[in-house]
């Protein structure tokens, strides 16, 4: 977790700290209330709470004089760090109906007036700037979970609002899926380099594989379709145990958002309302069940992370189209610490470490994730149901 | 339920639908929008559901060339009438940040205005009038709900924000509690005479009750206090099975919104925010559990709906204080059809008729009743676990 | 709760007790063990449950040199009485392989002996007879709950193993249903006499009627198919509220135990296995909910206990068939202390009065009721949603 | 899986089978019909699918003239294979009171007769005897479930009843713990040889790891009371988060079958009743969240399944007492398959692949495991929270 350049961090903290505010631009502060799930939380938690995070890891470490913005928030907008002390039940953050939206709006430019001073007043201090660039990488996170989060409250709706008006530019077109062949033997997975990395991408290490090969593409909706067409919903030997029994009990029929106005006619329900769905597009808001059923059924399977990792930084990555942007790729690989993987002391060894346990690794990036956050090392994690972040599948073999 | 005079109605509607527009006035969008359990709506929920009861059972049988307001509401705001059709699930009606606060109150400005039409239009239509009339009570209804709905939703927030700022002028001096003689024989209870009222209230019927006492006013809260101190809540002996189960399952020690400060030292929640216990103010927001246990410790017993009705009506009525205006007084009697009680046709035959199970009547009105509302016959009605109405106890013998 | 005379009494003591064991003559340890939902129990337990209330009531209240016939028995065949204190959770009952059935059959000759002692030496203690005539009426409540709950069991196996090899003599022809009319105004109900009752059947005390008419029998499987087929299970307006939500969550279409094997072809699984739907017999097994749908869907209505009990002590009894013997008969009747109702001290007390609450009240017998158990002021209650008793209906208007 | 030489295999079939029987001579029928969660089967069960088994992927596919012992057993005995068709329903087997404990018996005497004459008349059949040898390892997993599985049903029994009575030998004296270094490297995993493994042993195939060190011995329960007293079950610090969740919600401070006496006087409920804790033995009965913890705090970790493997391989193998016998180790991995591992066609590839998902992988085997059925590449896998299995700890570092 290196710092950044100072000057270029200050620039990058003011960046990125106004693109959430502007996430939440066209949401009224109802939308930005709701939650519509445990695991979803509301928009202005999220912008609370990544304030929280420059509060209680940055301010209270570095400024003398510390004092909190709100007592109450030290708790409201804790998310899961026992290290820092008590916190709101999570599933009730919904009801959390104040403080109103303006005065998370205050609390964000308090926050913000006193990181940007920090960092003027410590130009030298790498310290304080690796926790800076740690609460920026940590704020385009809940950027990216603002949007899954808010796409799954206006998909209960039966309106269908849209959260953003206006549709974007359409995919181009995707040639046909190839095949492309990865070598096998001891390699290096990791991050590596200069730049920002999680404590879960660390250490760099040694990794044997057998060669293998990757799609160069992600499956499309057409593809997918396939796959329903087929009865694959209803055929349990493609489908793990426990995906068998969650489709069954769910009665599960396609991917999350997906709905079938009429024989052969699907529509999608995304963050510009519900739309036709696009063939060519890849298949998005599956499980890990479900991407390992459709990959079974193509005779094919889940890449592993470190497959993943070694394809995206092999002289064949030029072939490997979308691997960025559009979907996360779910692994077959449970999230696990790396060999010599060591916490962070302190509430900070809360962000990663203890949440390796019966989740699963997604690699890549999705069409929510902000620009230049990710890279070949990054580690998405989630448990095997979760159908409401942009998660896809690229298959191998 | 007999119509109003004319005149008098459109100027009760208006008034009416003008006092549920007030009591939101102070609150914020998102306090009008969440939920905070199944049981409970939110203020804007309740706002827009008032206003479909008029456009279903007014508007739409009325005007010659009736249209909804929006064709969605009719299934977003139905609360429970089968005979109207599909409804949006209870408890998702805190995610429906869309229809936004602004548009509902578009959808009630619509509706008031075409209700004034009509009524301008047909002065003598008894039928109308008669609709109308039963629109206005059903609002009143909610603007209680509207209150009891939102306090629970506030006393979820660990910033206790007050409803109301300001506090209420002080109760008065309340005289030590009394035993009130009401005699005994066969005698009639029901809703008598040309005003409104609900189809619960009806027939009037011939009842038969031995001798008996009511208390002279309300249980205290330093008399429950008396109750909480002597291990009212450990000893299950005092307890309806059910009461003990619940009490002992959700680790209850005392009314919904107290909370001990220091030892000895009570504060309770209410619409003006967290305030010091005031003893000798009626105890509020008891389920029938704790009533029917205060009672049992206190060597009485809570009064059946006729002996309170009956009591109400006696020559002794005028010794009975704090029968209307402080809290709902929980009675024995499961709500039932009175002898020879008939649905009206149609949906709003489902208005009472299909709740006659496993729920106790309350009889009076609180506080947060509006003024005009409650009468002797009067027949509220909650599931015996319900705490967050303003219920409190009577004593009978 | 009057003493027998005592010779009598020693007699009937051992022919109940005697009963118990042969009702579980033809049934397997394992059958006698196992506990098939919450609400039902095994039948070991029903054979331990019923001698650990003569041992706590009777023995250790009575002799001298009292010692348990087994400490931990006290607590794992103890039913709800906090008065006696701790007890074995009730969803656990079934997993209490030991004491085998071998050891309940001791304990239970263990208490048979000693009760039969104290009778011998004390001929004359009233309080005494008082309680093992109370014990005897309990036993043969257990006795009718050993078969609704075994027979709940062995429908659980895909088997559909009969309790009772041999099928009973057919019912004999029933006459059409009538309408008795029976007088209305101030009458008594309550237990009046020498003989045994419960509490709950006491006061005897004055309640007020119109005049009403009772069906002169009970309803038929015949007249309930009727129901089914004209599409009862799908109508709301025929429903209470939490009746038809039951009916929906559960996808409820016929009584508990039928199956429709093909088109317009029922068999109901009976203690003699899974016979041919009788026509004529009167259907069993029904829900209040059920029960009160029927009768909205015929015209008709339940009757309430008090017009039960008024029908089944009126002239016209004679033309009432069907009273006892055949089913249980729902009411509407909430079950609630009569008028001036007292608990009995300590944890006898227990034995009613806590449950008066959310049950209702079903009067006269089944064909699983012991001879001689029942009578007119007889007041047996179960939660609305119960099926599993041998619960039917007869109709009033 | 490869057949053994046929002679010995007709012999090992009628031994272990007979052992199945054995395991069940001292418990009562009822003790073999009851099932205390869904997680376990009753014993009868046990030894009713796995004649099933038998009956299925043996005698169905090998004799002419097949026709299964009972229709219904196909069903009510199937555990798991979609593949099969129809099954009942996991959580109520502890229902099926019927067949009988004596008809099970009836069952498994039919399949053995049958399998032994099928032994018998085809000598050379290769793909019958692999068939039969997978059906043998397959029953003797089942004996370590169905003491797994009757311990803990007796656990909830107040009464503390033993499965066994007498002692077993006290375990010998086990020296201090020690490290054993292991070499990093290039290694293979996975079964070689001859001899009988499970589908997900397979392939062989290599694995980079880097130089590790394993505890020489298990961790004891002293060990685990010093993690207990130093407060380890109240320091969120040392556990994941989802094992956090798990002790708080459950209110766990102990290994499962562990009570305190008094203070600081253990004991522990074995299949030989409740015993005193014995300080030198293996701590046993822990989750993998409890494992991990401990670990934790003992400033090592858990090993992987490579690094157990290779250990257990290793020149310094004999170093590492406890490998087999005591207590099943928990690695850190989490269940999958082996690169390039092939599910067998038809319903036995639902044998292990489907399951891989949210379990993790536990080595070596316990005191329960039949003698000869564990070897180096054995992998067993249990979800995380999974207590009631013979389960402990080894560290590595």
């Amino acid at each position: 977790m290196d710092g950044a350049q100072l000057p270029d961090l200050a620039q990058r903290f003011e960046t990125v700290r106004q693109r959430s505010l502007a996430l939440a631009a066209t949401l009224s502060d109802e939308d930005c209330g709701a939650q519509s799930m445990p695991d979803a939380s509301p928009v202005k938690w999220h912008l609370a709470h990544t304030s929280w995070f420059f509060e209680t890891f940055v301010l209270e470490r570095s400024e003398d004089d510390f004092a909190p913005f709100h007592p109450a928030f030290r708790i409201l907008f804790n998310s899961y760090y026992n290290g820092i002390g008590e916190r709101h039940p999570r599933a009730q953050r919904g009801l959390l109906t104040r403080p109103a939206m303006h005065e998370v709006r205050a609390y964000r430019a308090n926050v913000d007036a006193r990181v940007a001073r920090l960092l003027a007043q410590r130009p030298c201090d790498a310290a304080l700037a690796a926790l800076v660039a740690l609460g920026i990488e940590h704020e385009q996170q809940h950027q990216e979970l603002m949007l899954t989060d808010v796409l799954h409250l206006l998909a209960q709706n039966p309106l269908l609002p849209a959260c953003f008006a206006g549709l974007p530019a359409l995919a181009p077109d995707v040639a046909a899926m190839g095949w492309i062949a990865c070598d096998g033997g001891v390699a290096s997975i990791g991050h590596q380099g200069e730049g920002f990395c999680f404590d879960n991408e660390l250490p760099r290490h040694r990794v044997f594989v057998e060669p293998f090969e990757l799609a160069s593409r992600l499956v499309t909706n057409a593809q997918y379709l396939t796959f329903i067409n087929a009865g694959g919903y209803r055929d349990p030997s493609l489908w793990l145990a426990e995906g068998w029994d969650a489709i069954t009990r769910l009665q599960l029929a396609q991917p999350l958002y997906w709905r079938q106005e009429q024989a052969g006619r699907w529509r999608e329900f995304t963050l510009h309302g519900e739309q036709p769905l696009v063939p060519d597009a890849p298949v998005t808001h599956l499980s890990l069940f479900e991407a390992a059923a459709c990959a079974q059924f193509m005779g094919a399977r889940l890449p592993t992370e470190a497959e993943w990792e070694l394809g995206a930084r092999s002289e064949a990555r030029g072939d490997l189209l979308q691997l960025f942007g559009q979907c996360w790729q779910w692994t077959s690989s449970s999230y696990a610490p790396y060999p010599g993987y060591a916490c962070a002391p302190g509430a900070l060894g809360e962000y990663n470490g203890k949440f390796m346990l019966n989740q699963y690794v997604l690699r890549g990036s999705s069409r929510a994730t902000p620009a230049g956050h990710a890279r070949p090392s990054y580690r998405n994690f989630f448990p095997a149901s979760a159908r409401w972040q942009f998660s896809g599948v690229r298959l191998a073999r």
